[in-house]
This record gives C-alpha cells, structure tokens and sequence, in this order.
C-alpha cells in the first residue's frame, strides 16, 4: 500500500462552508435575555419555545458555526447524562459531540438492560440519581412518557431526544436551522420572503416531522405552503388530532398531495424522510417516494432528511446541490451546542454583551 | 406546550442543605497523615480501615461537599478504569461523577460479554493491561475472587465497587458518612451520644449490610444497641460465619427481631435494603417489612437505604424528614470523591496543611 | 482485613523501566517532517510506511515513553471516536488510554447492533457522520472491508485497528518498538546487527503475523533469518499469496519449521500469538506450540506476543527476563500517542524543533 493509497483531504465541500452561517448571523441582532431564560427550561417539545427564542438560538448556533475554536470551553465542569435506552448512535454522538466541543465531560447509558429500570426501579428515582450526579440529562426512550415521568423530581434539566413516536424537538431546531441558514431572510424582521415546503411522511407518526411541524407553525409567515406528501393507503390516519388544526389556526396554507413528481418541480424545501420502518407498506413507499438526481426539483430546492437514511433518499443527490441533509447533520452539533450551553448556565460565557 | 409545563426548579430539599457538611467538617480537626497512607492502599473491605482514617475521610467529604467548585482538578490527568463486569448504572455513575467532578478522565467496561475475560483471559493478565492503561481500577463482578485475582498484579490501586455477595465497602463508607453528617456529635473525640440501630435484612448474604457492620464495629461507642430485623423463614442463615461474635467482641450489644414495627419506635436509625432480589420469600418480606408514612418511626428517626428500593420503601416518605437515603446518595459521590483522590496520590491537592 | 492485606507497591519490574526508551531516543535524530506528513493519511496497512516515518515514530515514542507527563495536553479539545464493532477491550482501551493521556475526549461504541449499520446504513454514511462529529476515528470491524468503505468518504483520519484476518497495523507498529527498545543499535545509521526471528502461527490467516511481516520487510538489514513455526496441517496454507514473495524480495531469508525446540535455542526474538481460536486443531497445536520456562530459549532471547493469551504461553515465563510482552504492551500505549498525535495535526507540539 503506498502514500496515494491512504492519503485524503481536509477540505469541506462548499455547501459546508463559512458563509451561510455567517449570513444568518449578521440578520439577526442578539438580545441575550431570552438565551439566559432556557436555564430554566427542561426541552420536551417543539412548541415550547416562541419566535425570538428560537431566532437567539439560531444566531448563538451560527456564531458558534462561524468560530467553533472559540467556544471550546464553555461547559468546563459540567458532566452530561446521555441516557439512550432506545439505541441510536447518530443522536447519541451528536449531542455528545457538542459536550465536549464544549469542553464538558459525558458519563453515557446505551442499553437499557443494564439499569435499574430494567429492574423495575420507578423512573423517579433514577431522575434523583442523575441529579446527584450530572448537570443535564439527554433522554431517548421508547416509551413516550419516561420523560414526563423523570421531569417531576428533575431539578436538573433534561431534553428530549426522541420520545417514541411522539417528539424530537432538537433534531426540529436542527431542520430550521439548516433552513434559514440557508435562506436567512426568512428571519429577518422586514421579510416578505416565502418558501413552498413539501414533506413526504406521515406526520401524525413520525416524531421528527410531528416536531418540525410544530416548529414551522412559529414561522408562518416564512411559508407560503405546506405540502404533505403521502401514500394513498394512509390518507385515514395522516394527522394526528389537532395536528393540521395547529398549522390551519397559525395562517399556514395546507396541502396534501399523493404523486410526488407532480408537485416537486414547485417545492422550495423538500424534507424526506426514512420510511423503510413502515414494514409492510415499504415497497409501495420505496417506489413512489424515492427521491433521485433525476426527479423533477426546482434547480434552487434542497432536499431534507433527518437521517440515517434508506432507498427513499439516492446517493447520487450527496454531490448536487440540492443536498443540504448533510450541512443539515452537521448544523445540528452547533445548535446543540447553542442550546446546551444555555441550559447548564452557562450563556452568559457566550453571549457578546451581557 | 407552553414555559410553565416545562419549567424546573434547582432549589434544593432542605436535607441536602450545606449545613450538615459544614457541622461534621467543624467536628473532626484534620490529620492529613492519614490520608495520604490511602495512597498505598486497596479499597477491598469495610474493615480495613482504622478510626481515624475514616474520620479523616469522612472529614474530607464534608469539605467537599460544602464546596464541590473548589475541587475541581485534583485528578486531572488522571484516567479511571471503570470495569463494571455486573451491570449497575447507579454505583457505576457515582463512582465516573466523582472521577469527573474531580477532573479526571474515564475509560468504561460496562459489559464481560465483550472482554477478554468472556474467552477465558485470566484476570492478572487483564490486572497487568490495567496497569499500563489506567491510574485507578473500580471494579465490580458477580465473582467474590475477582477482585483478588487481580490484586496480585496490579500496581495501581483498585476498589471493590461490590464482589458478589461479600462486601461493597464505599457504600458502607457513605451509610456511616451520612449517619455523621446527620449527628456529627457521633465522631466528636468526647462523644457521650449513642445512637439505637435497626438493620432490615439478612446480614449474612447482603453485601451491603456486611460491610455496613464491619463499618459499624469500627464505631462501637457511637452504638447503643444494633437490632437485625429479619423474617423468621432466614433465622439459621442470618449471620455469616464469626459476624456476630465481631460485633460482639467490640462490645456493640446485638439483638434480633422478627416484628417490625415492635422495634421502629425506639430506633435512631433505621437501615432497609432493597428485598425484592429475594425470589420466592419477596411477598412475605414485602408485607412484613414494608416502610410508609404510616410506620410507628420516632418522629427524629432517619432512614437508610443504598437504592435501587423496590416495595420495602414507601415513597410516602420521601417529603419527610426521615428520608436520609437520598441524602446518602447524594453524599456517596463526596465521599467517593474524598477516598479517590487520596488513592491516586492527589491528598496533596486537597489538604489543608501539607 | 488489615493493612498489609490491601497495600500494594508502584514499583514497576525492571524491563519497563527508563533506561530502554532512553537509549532508542539517543540513537535517533529527529527529523519532524516525516512526522507533520502524517496529518494527510488514513493508517490501513504496515506497509504504507517507509522507514524514516517508522524510525521518527518509534523516536517519538520513546521521546514520550521516557517522560509521559510532559505531553498530557496535545490533544486538548480534538475529539476521538473508538468504533470497536467487533468486541476488544484490550486494544480499545490501548487507543483511548492514548488519547486520554494526550488530553483529548472520546466517544465510545462498543456494539454494533445498537448502531445504523445494523440497520442498513451505508458505511459512506456512517462515514459523513463522523465527519461532523469527531477528529479522528479508530476502527474494528470483522468485515476488512468497512474500513476501505468508510474511508472514501472521511475528512478525519481513520485507524484500522484489525479489520477481519486483514491487518492490524498499530499491534505491528507496537510489536517493532518492542523490538527497537530492547535493542536500539537495529536502528542506528551505521548498524551491522542482525537478529534471527521466530514466529509462530500461520502468516496467511493472522492479521497481526500479516502486519508484522510487513512491518519487518521494511528493515530487513536487522534480519538476519526469519523462522516461521508452524502445526504440519497447515503447511498448504501457511502464507498467504505474494506474502513470501515480498519478503524475500527485500532480501529476508525466510524458512519454516515444524518442531519448536529445535529452532529455539537459535532464536533472538520469538514472536507467539493466540492460537486458542484454531478450533479443531487447538489441541495439537497448545501440545506442540507451548513456550514456558523450560523451552529451550537463549538466554538473551525476548518473547513477544500480541495478548490476549491462551494455553500457549505459560505465565511462568512472566517473572523471566524473556518477558518483553508485557513491555510491548505497555509500549503500544505510547506508540498511539506518538501517531495519534500527528494525524491530527499536532505534530508540532511535540516536535523538539519545528
């Protein structure tokens, strides 16, 4: 094997690169309070946070994006509890990433079997343990309601890192993010920009496009319309309750569509999701919604996807520039880092004025 | 979803105030000699420690406690093995808080199945791969002998974090630790208080409760009277061989009782373990020693419990004063940080007077 | 348990002490720029090295191993994922106690049903993950071919650290600097030393025989005869193709060797490997292949082994001067330092002169 053979490049392809989120920074003006506020907060859902929240974090993501070496040692001292009892590992060392980036230390739990609760331990106690011994919990379990649960006797604060097929909201925060970076007119206070947004999914069960819907449902007037792309055989059980009440009541102009091809050439924004898990509808999905270099996209779209991915999404699209799933991944490690920085109190080591 | 169902407090519960640290921390004047002997040492059993190392370690811990942010660094540089080879999530994540909190670095087994030790290694070979790779080996295994193999071979130091069913010394150091924060009078040098102690459970077989009397035995003027509570069904196996005549010959005045609540009303402290482990005796213990709100406990009385609980401990009790056992957790992560940090020839860093 | 019981000493045996690092240091001049080259290359195979990259490596090692405390923060903020898909906690932690003792942090998988890849996902995809979350990867998969999947598609640099029967080439790079501390003049300008190897296994099926016959076809001038000790059963398939042919055609005269000790008393270095995974044929080979204190051994001859070990090295030969595994071990610890610290681009803080 010779030098060739083994050698590779450091160099970041241009949809990575500096200039879009220092883009989103210079249109949004920092107002550190509402940073300081989410020390209070546990992140349960998508909805939970308000427009100018959300707009703080995005600018806090971009500036860290924009500099990460300058933020390396922001969570010095502080220890994270990365209990993933579902498994995964693409969650698991994006957020522990971002600790560390940070400069804090992990104590991390894969297997559930391993713990008390598979003992039977109430999870209240466990919630007590992990306040004597960590500063912040990172939670994934299949059962939704584990986190309620825990967050009664927290007096440190948790997120939600996928709750059964209820929410994932950072993995939400990361979808808008990779969005306005993107396009950050869409967040700016004077802007009559709007993007047509199309998402092939089942959102009343797919916790990641629950979350983003939630999320898109504070930026209505950055949508000119929401299309939902689906399988005919699930029209009955498309939206959960109150899920497409909540974007009608907000101003946001619904649609549902079920050729894919027909609509994309219009789409601005396509979020795709993984669907191989549907089980026995997979074959019908993976031919109808199977997203190519050669499907009908709008030159300027950018395609979405939370990751890891399956037939529906074809690699051929990795090297266009509709890919942005990838800068969409990687956005996600700074607004973690964005928001776990807040969390822990520690904003004020990040914030320009205080 | 809005900020109130989202938003925590990170008030404290009175119990874990910083009052207690700062009375037992007044009580014992400090030797650092003591601790800096730890250096030399293995942490196997609960008895081999004299009086005043353990007043001086628990002297320490209360130093910490009553200010965690001033020790910060003492082991940095220093990398922990963390070999849980039974699985537990609770002592394994005290013991990696502690190594953390104090600035050190981990490196974690947390499964045999992927060992070496699983294809037959013997343990002074995996003892001698410790010694190169590590500064300090916590370990626990379902083997009592374990833990000895080992031994020989090392020339870093290695705690006993619960052998089988033989001993679990740092959880006994944290029973004592938190029975002197609660009556620090007990390790006064002119100490004429005696406290009446009542242990639930079996302590031939619970590795916890034997090296919680080995602790005991090395406290005898601390001790009025020791009741062992136990079901009628284990009275020819409640002791192991020569526990008794240990406690005895150190003049601590023993005594057996079947009936719970007859004994409660004069107890200072009340022990209870998780029972549940029991197999087929589990119902009839968990009737007959089932601790509530309701139980007949002198109103100053304080519980013990090394967790996970299961039906033995009502959680009724856990907004009562007598609830001392999370305190006791909480503190187990000080007083491990205080035992650690002497071992790995850091007692310099955190005494007062060198 | 009293004092004695439970103390243990720090000294360490002779054969790790200083004086051997020391001695390679000397015979070595620096040379930095072999060592800056590093940061572009992926480390796949024990070939893709020449010999002034191997000898400023071996020259690092030592420089570290001879006083490790001066370089505990190298690595200070860079980000390691341990990607042990196949079980090792000897070589994983080997790697991590490397990086931990440079300063960096770690991100550990240790099982790979609770990753994507056991779902499916493409190793590309893995790849771009790590892209985004870590500086440098180390790998262990039974399948050789992940690393080559995944590398295409990674900025950081990735480790194989045993990809199936493949290679291993870090336990060879270890297995050398044994080799070179032991006796420093191999690797002097003006060396005219040879010394005659025995190894027993089977070169076409080991991969750590497989890297370490490429690491030695790079200095064959300290070769005088290499000896290749193997069962009679396996002579068909003793190499795999071309692998004599490379050796041979750097000028090492090579044979092979049925009966053990008549070789031996020949023998400078004997290099043995776990044999305990033949399967049908352990018996006869544990029988014949089986070096204690009583083989026939030069008296300055040295062992090597790759550990774990099974049957065929008796631990009677521990306390012996013939025991150099147990330093080379040791000594792979520092090795990693020494490469881990080039290939993400730190070389120049530990470079004498830059």
């Amino acid at each position: 094997m010779n030098e060739d053979d083994v050698s590779f490049e450091r160099k970041r392809p241009d949809v990575y690169g500096d200039a879009h989120p220092k883009a989103l920074l210079r249109t949004i003006e920092e107002d550190g309070d509402f940073l300081l506020k989410l020390a209070d907060q546990h992140i349960v859902s998508a909805d939970q946070f308000n427009v100018e929240t959300m707009r703080q974090l995005f600018r806090l993501a971009a500036k860290i994006e924009s500099n990460p070496k300058r933020f390396s040692t922001p969570l010095k001292g502080k220890i994270l509890i990365s209990a993933f009892y579902e498994p995964s590992t693409r969650t698991r060392l994006s957020f522990e990433s971002a600790w560390h980036r940070l400069g804090g230390d992990i104590m991390s739990i894969t297997d559930r079997s391993t713990t008390g609760i598979a003992k039977g331990e109430c999870l209240a106690d466990v919630a007590e343990m992990f306040n004597n011994y960590g500063d912040c919990v990172v939670l994934r379990d299949t059962n939704a309601g584990s986190l309620f649960e825990m967050m009664d006797a927290l007096r440190i604060p948790i997120i939600n890192a996928g709750n059964g097929i209820d929410e994932h909201p950072t993995q939400a925060l990361a979808d808008m993010y990779a969005i306005f970076k993107w396009k950050p007119e869409l967040l700016a206070e004077d802007n009559d920009v709007k993007v047509k947004i199309g998402i092939v999914g089942v959102p009343g069960k797919m916790r990641t496009v629950r979350s983003f819907l939630k999320c898109l449902a504070i930026f209505p007037q950055a949508v000119e319309e929401l299309v939902i792309i689906h399988d005919e055989t699930v029209t009955d059980e498309l939206f959960a309750d109150g899920q497409r009440e909540e974007l009608e009541a907000v101003g946001i102009k619904l649609s549902t569509e079920t050729v894919m091809d027909d609509v994309l050439p219009s789409l601005d924004v396509v979020y795709i999701n993984a669907i191989s898990w549907e089980g026995d509808s997979f074959n019908t999905y993976g031919k109808e919604f199977h997203l190519t270099a050669k499907s009908p996209l709008k030159e300027s779209a950018i395609i979405l996807h939370p990751l890891a991915r399956g037939e529906e999404l074809s690699v051929d699209l990795d090297p266009t520039s509709h890919n942005w799933y990838f800068s969409q991944a990687r956005g996600a490690v700074f607004l973690r880092m964005a928001l776990l920085t807040c969390m822990v109190e520690r904003a004020e080591r990040v914030i320009d004025v205080v």
